[in-house]
């Protein structure tokens, strides 16, 4: 009763396999109701695909919704082999591209050929940040951990000690990808200082204009 | 500095934060390479979305792939309010549609009132089976744990002395939705009762045919 899969499904399912491994993935933000633990990128990743059907109609540049989801389900894999590099870690960001690229040659690489080069290139679009797509994917990838940490008392905020100033250059791409939600990003962000989530920065060189 | 947000973008924004619920649903079966801990139905859900972008030119009768997406990230919201239903819990499983249908009032009620129909259908159509979207993504469902189990010696079936007959029963719309992994789910699932993980159906019964 034993059969041989053909090579292409193998491949496929082997990727599959590995793709597991992103659930061992933590990032440094809480899921909302759920502070007692971190989030891993799988999850993370759900949330960003389920936001972007949620939020299309926001976007700018009107992206192909279906190719936002396909990026999204895929924008993590590189962290199997690379790890979760913290925003605000800049240590760890000078190296990230370098360790990201070999990694997506790793995980990537166990895919049939086409489907390879395919989720290679919707990773890169990502990562560059250009297309209409990219800046919807990279405007939800960093909606949602503001999100969370309004939700969770500053979260990662509070507890690596990140500048207003800081969260707000961060905060940047979500103005680009989702021009509607600036403001209350904004918001958000002054919110934060005043409850002290976020380490208020020099009233000299406040990034907020005045209220 | 304040900004009201428009109540259809509020809605949305709301529906997302009720959404990251899904992240404290444990499921039965448990990541592969990560036995200490049982998943939960958000990375369970990107898992299978994932698969089917993966997959999708084995579905049988051509579903449209950008609608298999969308259906498999909703697929499972109705369990923040009705918990997950172990699908070999027999007595659980009698109550099971009218608490996911009363969930999902609840669930998608919270957005605006055409996403909230729309998201309704395509949760209705994953249930009722029947598209050949639908097919593809139950097929994917059931897939999903079979992997695990199998590479998690047992897992799931294992530790609820699942017998070959119930995991071949509850494996058949792998057969129905992806009809080229068909012969492979029977092998591993012989492998499974010779392992010892899945409990052996009497010889006057097997489920399997003979080799």
């Amino acid at each position: 009763m034993n059969v041989a899969l053909p090579d292409r499904l193998s491949r496929q399912l082997g990727f599959i396999v590995e793709s597991e491994r992103l659930k061992s993935v933590l990032r440094r933000t809480s899921p909302i109701h759920a502070t007692e633990r971190r989030e891993n990128s799988a999850e993370h990743s759900w949330t960003l695909a389920l936001m972007a059907m949620v939020l299309a109609e926001h976007a700018e540049g009107n992206p192909d919704s279906c190719k936002v989801l396909r990026m999204l389900l895929i924008h993590d894999l590189v962290e199997i082999d690379a790890g979760d590099t913290f925003c605000y870690d800049l240590d760890a960001n000078v190296t990230k591209a370098e360790r990201e690229a070999r990694a997506a040659d790793v995980i990537f690489g166990m895919l049939p050929e086409e489907q390879s080069l395919e989720y290679r290139s919707l990773w890169e679009e990502f990562e560059a940040g250009i297309s209409a797509e990219a800046k919807f994917a990279n405007a939800l990838d960093r909606l949602m951990p503001t999100l969370q940490n309004m939700h969770n008392e500053g979260g990662s905020w509070r507890e690596h000690g990140v500048t207003s100033a800081l969260a707000l250059e961060r905060s940047r791409p979500i103005g680009v990808g989702i021009p509607t939600l600036w403001a209350q990003v904004q918001t958000y962000l002054v919110e934060a200082e005043q409850q002290g989530w976020l380490t208020a920065t020099p009233a000299d060189s406040s990034p907020f204009p005045p209220s």
